[in-house]
C-alpha cells in the first residue's frame, strides 16, 4: 500500500522544497500559506535563502502593512536556517523508516486541501498505510488526556466496531481517550492513524512509545513537523485542524469544559465536518463538554458505532458497505460535508429558503464580492460566534460558500 | 389558595354533569370530546340517561358513519349509569378533601385546552395547592419506574434545584424517577404536582400512600378519572397526555428503548413543548431512550436546572424571575410553546421563509381547507412519523396550525 515517496527514491525539488519548509516554518503560519498560494515551493525556500521576497502580486504582501508582515515572518523563517539538514539528508526521507507526502502526491488526502491556506506544507509520515485511502473512511475520536474509566472504556469499544466495520480511526496519541481510540481499532485489526504536535519519531508522550510502534506497524503515524521536532503548548491547537480535516467526521468521546478537544471539535465544525459528541453522566466533569456542544453547537448525540456510521454515510445501511468499499468510491477526498460529499449536485440544488434562519442571516452577511473573516460575519449577521461557526460549515457543505484567503466568500454558481 | 369549589359549595349544573361525566366516560373518549364541543355537559348527560343523542349538528355526527359511532359510544356509558353516586353524594365533592376543577375555573389550567377536544372534562384535585397558578412556572418530569441509582439522584437534585428557584415539578406519581422528581420537589419545599391514572384516593402504587400524602400536604394530586377508580395499563398513556400539557417544558431523566415516558415526550413535541432529556452512560439501557430523543426528535440535552429554566424562560436570566413572580403575569395559561408563550405576536410574525426544511414540507401537507390526521400528513409529506410529530408541534408553537376534530388545520390568520 505505500506510495509516495518510495525507499530510496529522492525526491522532486518541489517536494524537497516543501521538506525544507516544514522545518523553516511553523504550520499554519498565515505568511507562508500566503505565499505558497501564489510562489512555487522552490521559489519561496529560494526568497528564503536569499533573505528576498519573492515580487509581489494582488493578494499578497500587496499593502505596506502585509509587506511589513512578509518582511517579519522573513527573519522568523530565516533564524532557522541553520537547523536545516543538508540537502542529501533532506533528500533520503527513506530514513527511518519516514515518508514524505505533500499535495498533489497520491497519497495526499485531498480532505486538508479544505484547509486553504493553512493547509499543511507537507505531511511527514511513519508507517506503510495509505493516508488518502485510510481518510476516505475514517472518524475522528478525541477527548479529554485525564479520561474516566468510563471514557476510556466506551472510546475503545467504539472505535473496535468502527475498526470492525472497516473505517479508520484517527486521534491525537495522547494519554486518555486518544490512546483508548487507537487501542481499540488495534484490537480490531484496524488502521488507525495518530496526528502528532512533534516529530513522528520523538517519542511523546514518553509512555507511548510501545503504542506508536504498534500504530506504524498496522496504520500510520503522522504529522507536520520535521523529525525531531519536539511538542509544544501551541503546536497542539494547530495540529488539531488537521485531526478534524482528515476524518470524515469528528466524534468527541469526553472534554471537560476546557477541553483541547473542544478546540478540534470547533475545528470540525468549521469545516463543516459532522460534529457528534458521547454523552456520559451529567455527575462527570468530563462529559461537560460533550453536553455542551450537544446543546449549544448541535453536534449530534452519538452512543455507538453504528450512530456514526448511519451519520457518515446516510444514504446507507449502517452495514451495507463492505469495509473499503463503495464509499470510498463516491468520496475519495473525504469531502466537505455530508451533503456535497454524497451528492454535489443535490446539496448545491438546496435553495436559499431551505435554510434555518441562523444560516439565512450569515449568508446575508456575507459581501457581494471578496471575502469576510469569521468576526467580521460574526457582528454583520449580529450572531454569536459559536452560531457562525455552525453556519458557515453547514453553508460549505451546501455550497454556497468557500474558504478564501480573508475567511469565507460566496461560491459563484 | 384554595380556589375553585369551596368546601360545601354546592356545584353548578355544568359543574355536576362534568363531575359525572368523569364517572361515565373514559378520558380523552374522542365521540364525548366531539359532542361537547357543540353540546353543554348536562345536554350530553341528560342525552346519556335518555338514551337518546342531542340533535347533530355540522362537525358532530353528520355522516352515517360518525352517527354510528356516537351510537356505540352512547351505548358504552350508559353501561356505567349505575357506579354514578346519587347527586347529592356527587355534588358534595368536598368530601374526603376532594376538589373539582373544571374548564372556566379560575384554577383550571389553561394550557390542557391546548388538547382541544382531548382536554379533560373535569379534573379531581386533592391538596390545597391553586393548580393553574402552579402550572404558570413548572416542570413534567417523567422517567423509568426502573430507574438506576444515577437517575434517581439526578431526578432528584435537578427537581429539588427546580423547586428552590420557584418551579412547580410535575410528574406521576410511579415508582423510579416519578417518586425521585416528587420527592426532591418536597425536600426543597417546593410545590409538586401528581397526576395519577387512577381516582385521586386510591392507593397506586400502594408504597407510595406516603408520598402522595405529603404532595397532598405540600401540593397538589390530580385526576381526570373519579374518586375509587383503580388504575389499568391504557389509562396511562392517556394520563401521560396531561403531564405533558400542564407543564410549560417535558424533561426525561431516564427511560429505556420502550420505556412509558418516551409517550409522554411524544405529546410533549406534539403539544409543541420544549422537550428535554437527561443523558447518562451510553453502557445504560435506561438512558437508551433519553440519547434517542436527543438525537432523532431533536430533544434538548439538559444536565441541570438552569438549562431547563433557561430554555423555559429564555429572555430572561435563570434567576432573574423571583419565585411565583414575572413568568405568571407573562404567561397565565402556561402557552402553547416557547416563542408563543412570550411574545404570541412576533411568534405569528415568523414567515414561511424561516422555517427547517422539515417543517416547512409538513406544513405544505396540510390541506387549504378543513383538516388531516397526523398520518395522512405525513404521507403527503414524505415525511417519518417521528418528525412529522416534532414539526406539526413546532408549527403550532408558530401559530401556522392548531388541532382541530380530524387531526390538524391550518390557522386562520
Amino acid at each position: 500500500m505505500s506510495s509516495g515517496s518510495s525507499p530510496r527514491e529522492h525526491l522532486s525539488e518541489e517536494k524537497l522544497a516543501r521538506a525544507a519548509l516544514t522545518y523553516l516554518a511553523e504550520p499554519g503560519d498565515p505568511a507562508l500559506g500566503a505565499l505558497l498560494a501564489i510562489c512555487s515551493p522552490a521559489e519561496v525556500l529560494a526568497a528564503i535563502k536569499a533573505d528576498m521576497l519573492p515580487g509581489t502580486g494582488p493578494g499578497c504582501g500587496d499593502t505596506p502593512a502585509s509587506r511589513a508582515a512578509l518582511d517579519r515572518a522573513l527573519g522568523r523563517w530565516r533564524t532557522r536556517l541553520p537547523m536545516l539538514p543538508h540537502e542529501e539528508r533532506l533528500a533520503d526521507t527513506s530514513r527511518d523508516g519516514l515518508r514524505l507526502s505533500c499535495p498533489g502526491d497520491t497519497d495526499w488526502p485531498g480532505a486538508l486541501d479544505q484547509l486553504g491556506q493553512a493547509r499543511p506544507y507537507a505531511l511527514w509520515l511513519r508507517g506503510h498505510t495509505d493516508l488518502r485511502f485510510a481518510c476516505s473512511r475514517s472518524v475522528s475520536m478525541v477527548g479529554s488526556r485525564a479520561a474516566t474509566s468510563y471514557g476510556g472504556h466506551v472510546a475503545g469499544e467504539i472505535a473496535a466496531d468502527l475498526g470492525e466495520r472497516g473505517w479508520a480511526v484517527i486521534s491525537g496519541g495522547a494519554y486518555g481517550i486518544d490512546a483508548a481510540a487507537h487501542r481499540g481499532a488495534l484490537a480490531a485489526e484496524a488502521v488507525t492513524i495518530a496526528v502528532l504536535a512533534c516529530g513522528v519519531d520523538y517519542p511523546y508522550p514518553a509512555g507511548h512509545a510501545d503504542l506508536f510502534a504498534a500504530i506504524v506497524g498496522q496504520g500510520v503515524v503522522v504529522s507536520e513537523w520535521p523529525p525531531g521536532c519536539r511538542p509544544a503548548r501551541t503546536r497542539f491547537l494547530v495540529r488539531n485542524r488537521v485531526i478534524a480535516a482528515l476524518g470524515c467526521g469528528t466524534v468527541i468521546v469526553e472534554a471537560g469544559e476546557r477541553s483541547g478537544a473542544l478546540n478540534t471539535a470547533r475545528h470540525a465544525a468549521t469545516l463543516g465536518k459532522p460534529l457528534m459528541a458521547v454523552p456520559g453522566p451529567v455527575t462527570s466533569a468530563q462529559s461537560a463538554g460533550c453536553h455542551r456542544i450537544i446543546r449549544d453547537w448541535g453536534a449530534s448525540c452519538v452512543t455507538r458505532a453504528a450512530d456514526i456510521i448511519e451519520l457518515l454515510s446516510p444514504l446507507s445501511a449502517p452495514d451495507a458497505l463492505a469495509p473499503g468499499g463503495g464509499l470510498d468510491a463516491l468520496a475519495p477526498d473525504g469531502g466537505p460535508g455530508r451533503l456535497s460529499r454524497l451528492d454535489p449536485d443535490a446539496a448545491r440544488a438546496a435553495s436559499r429558503d431551505d435554510l434555518d434562519p441562523d444560516s439565512a442571516r450569515v449568508l446575508d452577511a456575507l459581501p457581494a464580492r471578496g471575502g469576510a473573516g469569521t468576526s467580521t460575519i460574526a457582528v454583520e449577521a449580529g450572531v454569536d460566534l459559536d452560531t457562525v461557526l455552525r453556519c458557515l460549515g453547514r453553508l460549505a457543505g451546501y455550497g454556497f460558500i468557500e474558504r478564501c484567503d480573508r475567511g469565507w466568500r460566496l461560491r459563484r454558481s
